[in-house]
């Protein structure tokens, strides 16, 4: 991946803490490579006025506005379900195509097929890079992770967009810190953006899901001591459960880290289920991956955005009680406890 | 799909009980369909030498001497891991299309997107049909299959190619006998060749198993009071785990049926995965569902091609007394018990 990429982040209508997922990861995780957001509806404000951080990238109300800060591509910043391209963009696309600007996308619906985009992007010489677009060579998973030597640490969740990525990258950046050889598996069209590799698990062949998280994770471990899988969706997701059931059984954690939001009882827009309680769902997920690899839960990663700073820390000594577990919002707070959760585990491993 | 469709089947070196499975679905539920098997290894003996049923169907040596016995299609009989198409087959299928045989497979590889074979077939007017080409406007799943009256029944297993697709089809045939309006949800190759509907969900973009499962169990549920969802995978297999929870969670069975093969103690080709005790493993299977719907497993389907009698017998005892549940070996013997216990269960939702 080019590592002089300059974005303008395309997030028209839709830039926000919680609805702008690829915008808001791209940011927070590499904010060198933002040099402006494209919401006309947030236009002359800061990153940081409109999702809390991000300092002083600009949001602008057109391509032609966001021209000025010098960019060389257009990022999708959106993930909606179901991954469709969004068709109020198509003008917006066009401007930035026109302009010349190579297209970075996530969606499910690749931009390089659409026939108006991919022909315009031949007129202006500009590349579509599609990130959800699989390899075609994946294997199905046959535990081949079981020769890795690296410790591997999954992130789960009770709820999509909960989460786990940006934990993931926090105790990243902790482990980093420490002097730790880490690698982060990305795994969502927001993790590869940030980490310049990895394959979006949802978006491959139902077959291959545990194929190419097996993969990832090999790979990942190449040069680590300890590889972060970033996790995707959650067990009880009625939609996209699957994919978290075969990337768990594609990257035979050794351990698993369980993020939750505090303030979230139900499944986003699902409010008919339920999130089970936390230490119940902690070994219900240890007992799906016991026929293949004994796992355990090693830390709680709480999601408190949107709880006073008592309350959430109010809400993170209850997960600790509940499940006997470290817990801590690594974001908000310091993400040591998970931190040295992981050391300790990895340690212990080595003995 | 053509009711007048004649397979010439091809299975060359692979033409086995265990070792064809699409084959050997559409000879066993099909019968008038197969006129011919191709392989050359078996060529002159009938389908009941190699396989233990389809009665005289003959087996040929080329796809000439199949021609003899009128096909007008040729049928892909094998399911292979991965689904690609051995290079091997590629002079056959050159026989095939240049004696104008409809290309009928279930293949992960698209016969189709094969440039010779797309190229041969354009010149020689064949239409080649890729079962496993996914509908392009599935939803993301979202418990639509709450707002269905009838009753949803899944088989489950303990692992792949174990007996979920054939007791799914003895149970459709038994409930059938005694006038239920019943329908068969065709997940996978065979069932939908065998059928003439469904949706291959392993096939589909991993996002939208569920939906696929989804979308199949409500058109299903149509015409029919009862539903039976052909099962794929198992929650224990290391590669296609994803695919069967994604399942489970699309369908959202009222009720499972369990299969199981007494004499294999771990997964096909991955003897580090052992397979769970039947009563824990069924208990995990309720667990998975608990959140989204409430489920039962009411029988359990065994598979006991590989045992005497005596054994066989002793077997589905030890099976009944392990879990309290109704068992039996429903392509071997009476399928009844397992009929009855479906039937129950209708009778005591319907009150």
């Amino acid at each position: 991946m080019a590592r002089d990429l300059r974005y303008l982040v395309l997030a028209e209508g839709k830039f926000g803490p919680m609805t702008s997922k690829t915008a808001n990861g791209c940011i927070r995780y590499s904010p060198e490579r933002v040099v402006a957001v494209l919401d006309s509806t947030h236009a002359g404000r800061s990153a940081r006025e409109v999702i809390g951080f991000g300092g002083d990238i600009p949001v602008v109300a057109s391509v032609e506005e966001g021209m000025r800060h010098g960019p060389n591509a257009l990022l999708i910043g959106i993930a909606p379900t179901g991954g469709q391209f969004p068709e109020e963009w198509r003008p917006l696309m066009r401007a930035a195509i026109a302009n010349r600007l190579e297209i970075w996308s996530g969606l499910h619906t690749f931009i390089g097929d659409d026939p108006e985009f991919a022909a315009l992007a031949r007129e202006h010489g500009v590349t579509i890079h599609d990130l959800r677009k699989p390899p075609t060579d994946l294997p199905v998973a046959a535990g081949r992770v079981r020769d890795v030597a690296a410790t591997v640490v999954l992130t789960v969740g009770t709820d999509c967009n909960i989460g786990k990525m940006t934990a993931s990258l926090q105790l990243r950046d902790g482990l980093r810190k420490r002097g730790r050889r880490v690698a982060f598996a990305g795994t969502g069209q927001t993790g590869i953006l940030i980490e310049g590799w990895g394959i979006s698990v949802d978006a491959v062949v139902a077959d291959f899901i545990a194929g190419a998280a097996e993969r990832l994770t090999i790979d990942a471990a190449k040069d680590a001591d300890i590889v972060l899988v970033e996790g995707q969706g959650s067990l009880a997701h009625p939609g996209y459960s699957g994919v978290t059931y075969g990337l768990m059984h594609g990257s035979l954690p050794h351990a698993m880290v369980m993020c939750a939001q505090p303030s979230r009882t139900a499944i986003n827009n699902q409010p008919w289920v339920k999130i089970p309680p936390l230490k119940e769902f902690i070994a219900f997920h240890e007992r799906a991956l016991e026929p293949l690899r004994p796992s355990r839960t090693i830390a709680v990663a709480l999601n408190t955005f949107d709880l006073a700073e008592p309350a959430a820390r109010d809400a993170i000594a209850r997960a600790e009680d509940e499940t006997g577990l470290p817990a801590t919002d690594p974001v908000r707070f310091d993400p040591a406890p998970i931190v040295e959760a992981i050391e300790r585990f990895h340690a212990a491993r080595a003995r």
